[in-house]
């Protein structure tokens, strides 16, 4: 979403799916920028940020203002009938915040409950959710909630009334077999086949909670779960995540 | 909004209000707070803030995202149904930059268009709306729109359909006879007194536009305008602005 012809690309293509539709975005690089020139640090633990008093501010300015409403007026300019949210917005995501141990992130979410019937209600009037990655308490508090958790627990709810598929969109083409070879996208991964991706170092690092999520998505009723990037998502061509044959 | 006391103060007032609200915040000082932080100077003409590429993005952050989503998280916890808006969301209000001459104000944007069924699906639907001061263009680029200004175009946008009360919230229990004296609230004014107030210089500086904002609301056909501060809003006590009797 921070690379403009990406953006512009990822617009068109998400655009023209003629379907009931619903956008996660990040913004997780423009939020470290606007902190680092507010002269706050980021600190990262385990791929995931740390997010103390003033970096829920950050975190809420760039992605529930910046990123979003950007993405929002973009949209709207190709014809599609956008609705930025955040959890907060008419309490479509509730959290709770995460326990300082063992590591203490701060103000950060743990999805608790989604909306369906809310979500449900927007899309029946032709509106397409635009939400960014953070959600909120019910107390009160903003809460920072990693997007790709969002956008699997947004499908797996909707799940309970759409036959849904979760696309994740990202820089390659698919999982690689071969990081250095776009053309070694694995077909299919199931929980069989990840647990020896992990094991051989295929897929580590970032790539293991993402896949970790997709598999959760389809194990909870989501039809298809797709791992592409801006080029693979008009046809949905990528890397399969599918639940185990039993 | 931007005094902890106020701010919650006022939200429980709003709250309390058992019938369709809407409500419209700035955020002014946060702008140019953060806009110092980020090294970006403000540059004010009339009153009015002058909005440079840079500051379009300051402006979009802290009122889209960190004053809206304050405000929304907060009313949630109240238990009032909070849904954040921009303009460009849902393309609920629509507007066109300002010419640049006599003065360049940069990404500001003049209402256009507010869409008036789209509001009041989401009261019918029991969701308050509340809106930052931006809006978009149609063309993919967010403006800066003066908060009064969307108070009064929503305000009489919705008088189309319903009976509309309009009050603005500011720091004096209303238009001061004499500043220093709180209890000297001007009890009506008309677009026959408001000449003669502005004449003698009782009202000035930024009560001016203020004012004009709240007769062209009564003159389109909005109920009740009151001007008024936090402690006044449960019994909307204040200064009455009303169309000239004929």
């Amino acid at each position: 979403m921070e690379d403009e012809k990406s953006l512009a690309m990822l617009l068109e293509a998400f655009t023209a799916r003629n379907e009931l539709k619903i956008l996660v975005h990040g913004g997780g690089r423009t939020a470290t920028d606007v902190a680092g020139r507010l002269g706050l640090e980021t600190k990262m633990v385990g791929g995931r940020r740390v997010t103390d008093k003033d970096m829920i501010d950050v975190v809420t300015m760039v992605y529930g203002g910046l990123v979003n409403k950007r993405v929002v007026a973009r949209l709207q300019a190709l014809g599609c009938n956008a609705l930025g949210l955040t959890g907060a917005d008419i309490d479509i995501i509730r959290s709770v915040r995460r326990s300082p141990e063992p590591i203490d992130f701060g103000y950060v979410g743990d999805v608790e409950a989604v909306r369906c019937e809310r979500v449900k209600m927007l899309l029946e009037a032709g509106i397409t959710p635009v939400f960014a990655p953070l959600t909120h308490d019910g107390k009160g508090q903003m809460l920072n909630t990693n997007a790709d958790t969002i956008a699997s627990e947004v499908a797996k709810a909707m799940a309970s009334c759409y036959d849904v598929t979760l696309a994740y969109c990202f820089e390659h083409p698919g999982v690689l077999q071969d990081a250095a070879n776009p053309d070694s996208v694995i077909a299919r991964i199931d929980r069989h086949t990840f647990a020896a991706l992990a094991e051989d170092g295929t897929v580590s690092g970032g790539m293991l909670p993402k896949i970790e999520n997709c598999l959760r998505a389809v194990e909870a009723g989501v039809s298809r779960v797709v791992i592409t990037n801006v080029a693979g998502l008009a046809s949905l061509s990528g890397t399969i995540v599918e639940a185990d044959n039993i």
